[in-house]
């Protein structure tokens, strides 16, 4: 089964480090301790939608938008469970030829 | 500032209702107890991820497709926040002239 506050924790990590913020920065801004917020990102603790809602207000951007992502990445673990990446098979004679 | 548990909620008992099941059904088979899927349905009480995903499984629907229908409405909300449906304004004489 996909755990929710997982990827919820990925993606506020992800837009976080795309903004090149700190932990500390984005605790402040939201008005949350920085080891609530590490564990959110982590996964290991629920976000309340009061908190989910002030961590997307200290990143700048809408509840929509990240709900957005969010949702994107769920579908891409419903079509790849195992999250393996399927790289093309190239054969023994191709690499030798080279 | 929009509430998710509130959106989401609001889309639990819509799919619910959709599908023309009692709030007995769904807690018999996510197996939580009817009184917490009512309060989760009427955004009183956080779901945790696995319990959203046991209602999800119950009602038959994918995470990401839930998840989709939540960030429509979260993405409404934002642009409607009063939730106020404006109509066209029709002139006193078009009516009187019909």
């Amino acid at each position: 089964m996909i755990v929710l506050r997982k990827v919820m924790g990925d993606q506020l990590r992800k837009q976080r480090q795309t903004q090149k913020r700190s932990l500390r920065d984005i605790s402040k801004n939201a008005k949350v301790s920085l080891g609530y917020l590490s564990e959110v990102e982590r996964g290991q603790k629920e976000a309340s939608s009061e908190l989910l809602g002030a961590i997307c207000g200290a990143l700048n951007i809408s509840l929509s938008k990240f709900m957005f992502e969010v949702t994107k990445a769920v579908a891409e673990i419903e079509q790849n469970p195992q999250g393996v990446t399927v790289l093309p098979i190239s054969k023994k004679s191709d690499s030798a030829a080279a």
